[in-house]
């Protein structure tokens, strides 16, 4: 029998989960749950009801894992905890500082009933993974990460805030010489300059005062002041064409030594070059759904996250069949 | 109290790993056991027996995780089923083909009793690692592993044998461009010869025939017939000067599409570069020596590899640490 997934919330990433359940030979899509009137929200998905988000109790013994697609800021704090009451979960919470809090409010709503996995996307979650592991075997070492080529949907929000502003794009840009310095060996001590430049694509409403909306951009505090930014006024036709992509990217770095004197290096290096940010963080959270399901039918129940899952049970494959092609 | 390890085998391998737990916060070395004279045998850790591995069973009580720091070809075949009858063990075993038949006897050996991982290094190892992760996030996709720029010992080993070498060191390297090719998004289809080429060092007999010797090089079939080999004749001084280092590395990627139209690509790449290779997969075997102690402590036994052990098990920190500073 396949895996019954739920998703919550139709937005970018519940679209690139439809489309990764889509692909997975072990899955299918039971429902997708919304705020919004169902009417109004189209799926991809063939013969599978959009129900809205009122009703998805009676959906308890229909769905083996939702998976919760909604915003890190607004939604999943409050969302994951209240379905991890009723349901297997999944979430790709990403605001780093408030994983620990996240963490218990859902493993308190799981009570040794459900199982949750949170934070299961690329930063955190592959770029966690890639981090526990280096830190592990090389304890002597630096770590060091790198976000982009790619959209801050945050920064993007702030300086579409800003007065005369009319749309956005900020983009996260790692810099070039700081990747190159931790890749040949060296460990820099890098400030927040040093690592990320910012490019802002502005579209400006008329007869705005650009030089004002480029002095409100750079100094903009906690956003931009402590980077150096690149403000490009283009048209709104421009902005149309290039840049509604949703690329993104980064890099992970352990520059650590072993020996009795420290005397050899070693570089760990993990990389991703995503064309889309949505669709790739959708795999990322379905594999994980599928590990959900399995642990939660070998009777673990409770918050767990990447750092807790064994890597086979993400896989359709059989660990025998795993062993013998992929270790 | 801190984990009792005790190490099969002191060669380079076995070196590796005691400089490990000589770093490592929460594992105090017990014991090395070696097939030779015990008293030839110089560790570098103070107050630590030499034993001979005769007298291994008098140190059952003693040993919290035994690492079998043999070769792969001639002792872990036997070791590791032999020890994991009496020890948790964790050894590197690195054949590929042979890892199902392996695992088999190892596991059968843990008798429900030991926990065993097998094949911790970083090929299988660390690399196997990003292969199953990225897998299961892609489905839709292709694999490349490169190796190098490192030694080969098993092609090394073979140059030596030839008629007039005296002494030999074979680079294994990877090519540039096709490495520039995945990373660059293309899936090209790549041949042995494609991927890899060899650079062979010999120290040539006095009076010996290089042009035979370069001829039955070349020509060796199954380790060099399917590559661009170069060979390159030094002097003893240059080989003693240049080539006994153990440096070594390789690459990962896995290069696949999401979207309904398979529309979108994503690259994720994994590379390692090791100034010293035994000390390197040293380290990655402590770290899973470590797990396997926690597993054995909760009750899980029998035998494992990498795929099946979660992450946070490796790490000698806190879970909720490890959340709140990792992930």
């Amino acid at each position: 029998m396949k895996t019954r997934i739920g998703i919550f919330g139709y937005g970018n990433l519940g679209r690139g989960v439809e489309c990764a359940v889509n692909k997975a030979p072990d899955m299918e899509l039971a429902a997708v749950f919304t705020r919004r009137d169902p009417a109004s929200v189209q799926i991809r998905t063939q013969n599978v009801p959009v129900v809205h988000a009122d009703d998805i109790l009676s959906w308890k013994d229909r769905i083996d894992v939702l998976i919760l697609c909604g915003g890190s800021a607004f939604d999943l704090p409050s969302q994951t905890p209240l379905y991890a009451k009723d349901f297997n979960v999944v979430d790709s919470f990403d605001t780093h500082a408030n994983i620990p809090e996240h963490f218990a409010a859902v493993d308190a709503a799981c009570a040794g009933r459900q199982t949750a996995v949170i934070s299961a996307g690329w930063d955190p979650g592959l770029f966690s993974l890639t981090r526990v592991y280096a830190n592990a075997v090389l304890p002597d070492g630096k770590d060091y990460t790198f976000w982009g080529r790619g959209v801050s949907q945050g920064h993007s929000d702030a300086v579409r805030r800003i007065k005369g502003v009319k749309n956005a794009k900020q983009y996260t840009v790692p810099v070039d010489a700081a990747l190159e310095a931790v890749r040949s060996g060296e460990t820099p001590e890098l400030t927040t300059r040093q690592k990320h430049t910012r490019e802002v694509f502005v579209v400006a409403e008329e007869g705005a005062d650009k030089e004002q909306i480029v002095h409100d951009i750079v100094t903009l505090k906690n956003y931009f002041d402590e980077y150096d930014t690149t403000v490009n006024f283009i048209s709104e036709e421009e902005f149309n064409a290039n840049h509604t992509g949703m690329a993104h990217g980064g890099f992970v770095f352990r520059s650590g030594t072993t020996g009795w004197d420290s005397e050899n290096r070693h570089i760990i290096e993990y990389s991703l070059k995503l064309d889309s940010n949505p669709e790739f963080t959708g795999s990322v959270i379905t594999a994980y759904a599928r590990a959900v399901k399995k642990l939660y039918d070998t009777g673990v129940t409770g918050c767990k996250t990447v750092l807790d899952i064994p890597p086979a049970l993400l896989s359709a494959e059989d660990p025998a069949e795993l062993r013998k092609h992929l270790l």
